[in-house]
Parts: C-alpha cells; sequence; structure tokens
C-alpha cells in the first residue's frame, strides 16, 4: 500500500496516543504493546509493512517511555513517518518491545498468535489480553480522517462521474469489464487501490447482496448494481448505485423507490445519542412495510475508515451508540432472488447538535435518483 | 479474489490431505483443525473469506470424519467448490468445529490468536500447538499447481510484452503511470490481481530494493527496474527485468553482465538434492569475486504459489534441501547506493534426474539480454 502525497496533513497522532493513554489508565495498565499494523498506523503514522509500538500509560511531554520499533528495511521511512517517538530497529519487533517493558503490560489479543505470545519473554511481565482498546477510539474520526474519508468519496465520485460520462456502463459489457475500468479510474484520479474487490451485478446477479464480477454481459432491460470504494491515504469510502440499461419496468422502479426511502430514512435516523440498532431499524420498518423484510438480509451499515468495515456495527444487533465524527455507511438493500435487486449506499460523517446542519453528512453525492442508461 | 474459470481444473485435494494425514500420524495426531484460509484452500479449493477445516487423521475412502465449515454466505459457493466433503454451515467456524472433535487436535498456533484461542471449547480435548504442517506439504507443487504457475507467469510476460510494444516503458512517464498501465494489462490478460505491489523504480531508485513507484518520471540514461507478477487461480507469479533507457553507460552494462552472470549461476545450481543455501552461495560467489558482496544484500529466492513468499527460503540462512517440483525464484540484485540497481529473476519449477531436462525449468521467458529502450 502507498500514502497519497500530503495523506498525513494535519494528522495528530500524539493527540491519539494521550487518547489512548487515558484508556490504559481506566484498566490499570503501564503499557500496551500495540502489535496490529493498523493501530500502530493509526498511532504513529507508519505505514511499512513490519512494526510494533509500546504505549506507556503515563508519559511526560516527549513521550520518552514510548517506543516504536520496525526493521531495517524501514530506517529512513521510519524516521519520515514517525519523528516524534523514540525509533528502535530489531526483529522480531514485539519481542525487541517486551524486552525494555515491566509491569503489567496489556496485549491486543486479537493481534498476537498464540505461536507469536508462546514466544514472548515472561520474566517480571504481567501480560494482560486487552480487546479493541484501539478500535474502540478509532470509531471516532478526528479532522484528518474524516478530511482523507472526503477525498476516498470525491475520488469514487469522480470516477463514477468518467465511467458513466465514457458511456462505459452499457449492454454487451462484460461485469468484469466495467469493474476494470471503474477500478483503474480511480487509481488514475489517486487512489492507492479501491477499497475492496468492485461489485458490478448485472440482471439476476444483482439479487446476490456481495456478488464477484464474471464473464457475464450487461443487456438491455438489467438492473446494475455497482458496490465500490476508493482508498486514499490509507482511508476506503464505499459507495453503491444501481441503474437500469434502458426504461425501467414498473417492478424496477417501485424497487428502486421503495430502497430510496429507507435509505432516507436510515440517513434522517443517523444522529448523535441514536442507539446504532434504531438507526438500523428505521430504515428496515420501511421495507418491512412494503411487505420485504425478508429480502433486506444484511445489516443497514458500518464504520468506514483505515478498514473498510470497522466500529460502529449498524444492525439490528449494534450495541453501539451513535457519537460525534462517526463515519459510517447507510446501504440497505432488497434483493429479488432470480430477478434482481437494488442496494443505495453512502459514506459520510455524523455530526453533532452544535453544529449549523446536525446530523448525517454525506460524502458520496453522486445521484441517487434512478438514472437509465 | 476472484478465480480464474476452469482455474481448478485437475487439482486432486483429496490426495494432498492424503499426504496431511501421513503427517498427523507421525504427529500422534488423531486430527488437524485447519484455520489458515491459504491451507483450507490448498486442502479443499475453496476461495471463500471464512471457513475452517477439521481433517481426521484416520479415514476411510469417503472421508466421513473430515468437516469443512462456513458461514451462510456460501452455502451456494461452497457446495460447488467442495462437492467431496461434509459441510457445515455455521459460525464461529473453527468453535463449531471443535465441538464435533475429541482426542489429540492440533491446531495451526500461527494462525489462531490469543483471543480465539481463549474462545475454544477445552473439555475431553488435548489440544495441540503445531507448526507448518501443511505449509510443508506446499513447498513441493502438484501438476495442477505447476500449471497455474505457468499460467501466472505466461500472463506476466504477454503484459510485459504489450507494455514494451506499446512503448509504456519511455522517459517522461511516471513510475506510477507505468505500473499502472502493467497491473491494468495483467488484469486484462485474465490475472485476479498483481500479485504485490509492482515495482517500477528509475535511476538512482533501481538502487532500492523494495521501492514504491512515485511519480518521479523516467529519463534518459536511467536503469529501470521493474519487478511485478501476476495472480491467476489464486498462484502468484514474480519477475523482475531491468531496461536501460537509451544506450547504457559502461558501468550500467558492467553491473548487467554482473548480475546476468550470477543469476545463470543460481539457476545452474537450483537441483534437486542441493542445499538451498549453497545454491544461494552459487550466485552470491559471482558477485563477490567482483567485490560487490556489501551491495547484494538479501537472498537468492523464495518458493512461490498460494502465496507470494512461501517455502523453501533460498538464502545464506536457509535449512532447506531443494526438492523435484518445487517452484521457485532466482533473483540476485546489487545495488549502487544513489546511483543505480540490478535485479533479473525468473520463477520456475526444479525437475528431478530422471526427466529429459532435469533442474530449473524458468517460467518467466522475457529475454534476460540487456535491453535499450
Amino acid at each position: 500500500m502507498t500514502t497519497t502525497p500530503g495523506a498525513t496533513t494535519g494528522v495528530d497522532t500524539a493527540a491519539r496516543r494521550a487518547a489512548l493513554r487515558a484508556r490504559l489508565t481506566e484498566h490499570d495498565l503501564d503499557s500496551l504493546l500495540v502489535t496490529d499494523l493498523i493501530n500502530v498506523r493509526y498511532l504513529t503514522g507508519f505505514t511499512g509493512s513490519n512494526a510494533a509500538l509500546l504505549v506507556a500509560a503515563s508519559e511526560d511531554a516527549d513521550e520518552a517511555g514510548t517506543v516504536f520499533c520496525t526493521d531495517g528495511r524501514y530506517l529512513t521511512q521510519a524516521a519520515a513517518e514517525v519523528p516524534d517517538l523514540n525509533r528502535h530497529i530489531d526483529r522480531p519487533v514485539d519481542v525487541a518491545l517486551l524486552r525494555g517493558a515491566t509491569g503489567r503490560i496489556g496485549f491486543e489479543a486479537a493481534h498476537v498468535s498464540v505461536a507469536g505470545f508462546e514466544n514472548w519473554p515472561k520474566d517480571d511481565r504481567d501480560l494482560v489480553a486487552t480487546q479493541d482498546l484501539v478500535e474502540g477510539l478509532r470509531a471516532v474520526k478526528d479532522p484528518a480522517e474524516i478530511d482523507l474519508l472526503r477525498r476516498a468519496c470525491a475520488v469514487a465520485d469522480q470516477a463514477l462521474a468518467e465511467l458513466l460520462a465514457a458511456g462505459g456502463i452499457r449492454a454487451g459489457r462484460s461485469e468484469r469489464e466495467v469493474a476494470l475500468d471503474l477500478d483503474q479510474r480511480m487509481r488514475l484520479l489517486g487512489a492507492s487501490d479501491p477499497s475492496f474487490e468492485t461489485i458490478v451485478a448485472a440482471g439476476a446477479h444483482s439479487a446476490i447482496p456481495h456478488h464477484s464480477p464474471t464473464s457475464a454481459t450487461l443487456a438491455h432491460g438489467d438492473l446494475v448494481k455497482l458496490d465500490f470504494g476508493a482508498t486514499v491515504g490509507g482511508y476506503h469510502s464505499d459507495m453503491t448505485r444501481t441503474f437500469v440499461l434502458g426504461r425501467p419496468a414498473d417492478w424496477q422502479r417501485d424497487l428502486y423507490d421503495l430502497v430510496a426511502r429507507s435509505q432516507r430514512a436510515g440517513c434522517a435516523a443517523m444522529v448523535t445519542g441514536a442507539a446504532a440498532r434504531d438507526v438500523d431499524r428505521a430504515a428496515r420498518e420501511v421495507i418491512a412495510d412494503a411487505g420485504q423484510a425478508d429480502n433486506f438480509t444484511h445489516g443497514l451499515g458500518h464504520g468506514v475508515g483505515l478498514e473498510i468495515h470497522e466500529a460502529p456495527t449498524v444492525g439490528e444487533s449494534g450495541t453501539a451508540t451513535i457519537e460525534q465524527d462517526m463515519c459510517v455507511t447507510v446501504e440497505p438493500g432488497v434483493y429479488l432472488p432470480g430477478r434482481g435487486g437494488v442496494r443505495i449506499e453512502d459514506s459520510g460523517v455524523v455530526h453533532g447538535p452544535d453544529r449549523a446542519r446536525p446530523g448525517y453528512e454525506v460524502f458520496t453525492l453522486t445521484s441517487k435518483d434512478l438514472v437509465e442508461l
């Protein structure tokens, strides 16, 4: 993965580490060994493929007790990306950091293998399994993250606009050709990569929620569902739009209108203080009232950020409360097996009540009207 | 990841499971819980994103005691890809399989997190940490795997030939433009993806062994190093070629000739029965004799297959012995910091002495002469 030049402008990793320290103190930990590379990136800005970070719970202003470790391949890159922390060059990075630590040391139990743990030095150390300490912080975005997500969404919007302007979604093209075309446009616009394997699903395939593009060709009368995103500076946008090739049949228009109403209800319910499951319910009820509850087979949305799926989960089993500056998707869908399906998805950020426009601000600006191609 | 249609033709996963059973018996295990998705794919053919496999050590012909588990999203796909095994649909897949198992159960300690292990049911079960049981088998390829690697290498060769024919490597283009162009050509030729982030390194950048393409433009007189591969049916090709833009300077020609001689020596030494470290030495001595030992800073090669780096390691610290049907790279390089570097890399297979042409058969057929562009 490469970073977009300038992607880290305004990133305040020291503030993120300070927020983490407050959590360590709550958990009575002297330090946390961070081994998940995405969490290391979040806390330091480092984008290489091998690193760990030991965060001390109590620190003075220069963070002398917090140490970053990578291997010799990244000597220069680490100096550029992590100028503000003590850096150590050694392998294995986790063992090297543990050797210098004592007391109650938290570790990320979901990101350490049993074999890795067996290799750790244990004497004089109290190793405490923790879960989601950093992931919990990542659910609420800071201004630099919101800016990167906005840029990632803009790249996806622009790529889709170019694809449409070039007549790239047309009968006779294969799903795979359309996906490759769209992906390449995102790359040429500055995405390091698509956020995930782009979904292009035509005709009956549009009824499969997560369909891998095939050599099947688009045909007149098809619903065509595109679910895709751009990765910019490590942040993942996520958007779905559904088109129709030619004049829509009545059932296609009705299906589209239903999902669009559900999507608007979901966006309207995405406000600070709402229970995530209530946001899901607001959108789901629209679909249930139309007798299609069984054909909306997934959750309403999820957090987006350094991972394409992250906290919070916005679904029937979600336990989160929506907070200001969470970045989430709203993506209801109705799928009629063997006929076709419609999904409409935005990515955006939740603003608090003190803002001129509180609630959900959509970053993915491509029209949500039913477009006939 | 998508599979190429027909990619699994001729794959005999039952033979792979039989070979694994012999290893389980050696280790006195009643069964092995396979949780690494790549190992699950190797043993079953399943290409989805969530699955586990319990392999019973002693089995009758219909393998009634061996169970594959995935979740409901993959009901149809699992039936198509894993028709020959008992299939179970549940979540979490590892816990579901353990509930049905007793006795001495091996697990893949490098592929189970501490948090995951904590969630496992333990009573009546003796859970035994194992390492590399499946990875060890994967080092020696079967005919279907060799065929897929050959095809992956052919896609990379063809994409590079098209790029060269189109004048795609030229002064004024950025490293990133060249990489995007080459990657897209591989995709259009049937690669599901590049094998890894394609390296295009021009001028002084060519002296950085693993360089991420930048906006720096290629210039007359530059060495241009391309290290890339295609993924076909899950198998990863790997090839490096170094070109020069215009007429090479004497030092560039000398450097190229040195690396080419080293590469030939490495290919010649890659025979069954050789110690991997001796193969490395054969290529390294050529470079050392020219006084450049310190500028060949990595190992000579590695296995390729379902992962871009897998067993065996062919380097100074390698402990493997080269066996028939291992698929490996041979990739010496000499890097002159601030000036430029040359690497030449092939992927291929090792044939035994009973073959008409024993030794290393190269799959990456692009010319290794110094080409002036």
